[in-house]
């Protein structure tokens, strides 16, 4: 069976790894140590950095595709793997969009997609703080500053909230630095929803139901699969928006369009990712097919596999690390879920903890009839014990009784 | 995370490294080469023999637990590995009667469980022969002979269809060798059933629905889960047999329970397995656990998983290897399959073929609605392309029709 490299061995590697597995194969990855979250699970580990050509040629060598577990691969040196003939899916062409959110910006209202108001502060400091102060007044200083390059979980982010002072002191924070800075305006948003699909290089495409991803800290949360209360003909704009920029852009693999839908129900392209992504992490347990096994199949030119629900409702909450020494260790939070929610289904990264560092998430697939703030609670709460080690109804395991419980046996 | 140790590299490790992942864990495989399918795809692999205690303490070291992707470990090794502290589970107490069908037919007559009627043919070769002859002529040599050890997927099996001059030339040409015998009743059977629990060292026990097998040629091809119209007080029945049988013995981890349902509906057990078993490769696609992560659940002393299935019908078929050289490779038998179903989940274990050998299975769950019937015959059509590249009912790619309907098309 064919051998398929992933440069970056984070847990995307390593859960696309288990897919891998079912297909007969052992995804390759390149990795910056062994103790990786797929380095430290799979038996094909060539360990470098995605910066350096001559580590990418080694990690491509026999393999039949190239693609990726996050977007930091200089572009360069993706063009530089085409030029030797290495299959790279997605290929530069598409992936440069992914990497650069300004020119994803412009290209996305090229093709006539539906993009909040933006400006390019690159260039020259002065005409750019003007530029910003032009923007800044148009919109009320309701805009965000975004990093070009690089920006993930909410790093790079800075919402504005009126504050013109706030927004040029973050830009001239910056002026002189490697880091480019973009700002778009604030959008008056319902929530956000996400549109999952993925295409092979034969061209064919498959979407996911579009879910809702519920971002706290600029990072995302909580995912809701459906998006509750979707309009049946929005969600399939959302994904005819997607599966129609993938074919524009020449997309291979997975592809994420994170969108915004407005108060006034239009929808708006926030960012894409061309990978398996966080707002599809439902699929594991949820759909028909996952997307890492999805992702594979496109890179591989297979046919795509079914993306239909498993379920009326699925919702995937992530465990983050513990802020503190928490009271108990993974292992034993991991214990006490399993004795409380027999049903929840738990993906553990490999990774050491640290605050607001993703690592694990749960599914919890609904049970018939199971509306979906009943999941969404039971989601939640699994994921915030196996953060903080914190029920967040004061669940007792010795008594199995909530402090709500306790409150009315003791009044 | 803890370390959990299989010894053996087979496909059932294979599988059994995917749940560890989701657990943050890397399973650890005592293999006999880099090439088995669990040594392919782990990254803590250890190289050694299963028959060598050296090799088996190696395996252990730092392992909080040691289990088994067979029966092939000798009795004496898991008791000295028990002697230096190392957590084997199941334990030999229990696993001793998975290895030897004798003891095992012993021990479950003795604790009241309904079995075939057989015999003890180890001990001195006259007085055994003259116990087979008693033996056959009781039942009109309508009986099965068995090695007490080392037999599956129907190697080590013999059956006796009334012959005796066979079942004498059988026993005649093992006698003196290492091959020890037994024989027994051939029961009426209306079909053949599984009942899989697990049970962890804390003694909680979960039961899967029980489900019905189709052997061909001895081994199983085909499984219907849950077992169709099978009466419910007889799957209690069955399930209960299976969860006391494993707690009287002091099983650790998944156990199989194979029964036949006689022709007047009424149960005998057959073979038993502590470890994930063929009959429960649907739960990886059907049930809420897979029978991978509960048998790393009980191994681990973790509180098991809901063992509900997710859909009304699950059937999974197994791929054997091709007999002569196919016309296309397993690659391109893949792309296929994925072109012309969608759903199919298929599971490679990435071996060589060799004619019947188990080189993977299909699972198809059925869609809402969708009877046995119908689903079954998807899961075999799918195993069977993926076994000999022969669509059953003639399908042509190009043309997108079966023989049948191009026969209906011409006339």
């Amino acid at each position: 069976m064919p051998t398929v490299t992933m440069i970056g061995g984070g847990q995307l590697a390593r859960m696309t790894h288990q897919s891998a597995i079912a297909l007969g194969q052992c995804l390759r990855v390149l990795a910056a140590s062994a103790e990786e979250p797929a380095a430290a699970v799979s038996a094909d580990v060539v360990l470098g950095s995605h910066d350096e050509l001559a580590d990418l040629l080694r990690a491509a060598q026999g393999a039949v595709a190239v693609t990726f577990d996050h977007e930091g691969v200089p572009l360069e040196h993706l063009k530089a793997l085409e030029a030797q003939g290495v299959a790279v899916r997605p290929p530069s062409a598409a992936l440069q969009y992914a990497q650069d959110k300004m020119s994803m910006r412009q290209r996305l209202a090229e093709l006539g997609l539906p993009v909040p108001d933006f400006v390019d502060l690159s260039g020259d400091t002065a005409a750019a703080r003007s530029a910003l102060q032009a923007f800044g007044d148009r919109h009320d200083w309701q805009i965000v500053l975004k990093a070009v390059r690089g920006g993930y979980d909410g790093r790079g982010v800075w919402l504005i909230d009126g504050d013109a002072d706030a927004a040029l002191q973050v830009f001239d924070d910056r002026a002189g630095t490697d880091t480019v800075l973009m700002a778009e305006q604030k959008v008056a948003m319902r929530r956000e929803l996400s549109a999952m699909i993925a295409r092979s290089p034969h061209g064919q495409g498959a979407a996911w139901p579009v879910v809702e991803t519920v971002q706290r800290n600029g990072q995302c949360a909580v995912v809701l699969a459906p998006a509750p209360d979707l309009d049946d003909e929005v969600a399939q704009r959302a994904q005819q928006m997607a599966l129609g920029l993938a074919d524009q852009l020449g997309v291979v693999g997975d592809m994420a369009m994170e969108l915004f839908e407005t108060t006034d129900g239009a929808l708006m392209v926030n960012e894409l990712a061309m990978r398996p992504h966080n707002s599809g992490h439902w699929t594991m347990d949820g759909a028909v097919t996952s997307q890492f096994e999805q992702h594979l199949r496109a890179v591989l030119d297979y046919p795509l596999g079914e993306t239909t629900a498993r379920a009326e409702v699925i919702v995937m909450a992530n465990v983050l690390g513990a802020g503190e020494a928490p009271a108990m260790s993974m292992d034993e939070r991991l214990h006490h879920l399993m004795a409380r929610m027999p049903d929840a289904k738990v993906h553990l990264y490999g990774k050491s903890e640290r605050p607001d560092r993703k690592v694990g998430h749960v599914n919890i697939v609904g049970k018939p009839g199971e509306d979906v703030e009943a999941v969404r609670e039971r989601a939640e709460r699994a994921a915030q014990w196996m953060s903080t080690a914190v029920w967040s109804d004061g669940w007792d395991p010795h008594t199995d009784t909530t402090a709500a419980e306790r409150e009315r046996n003791d009044g």
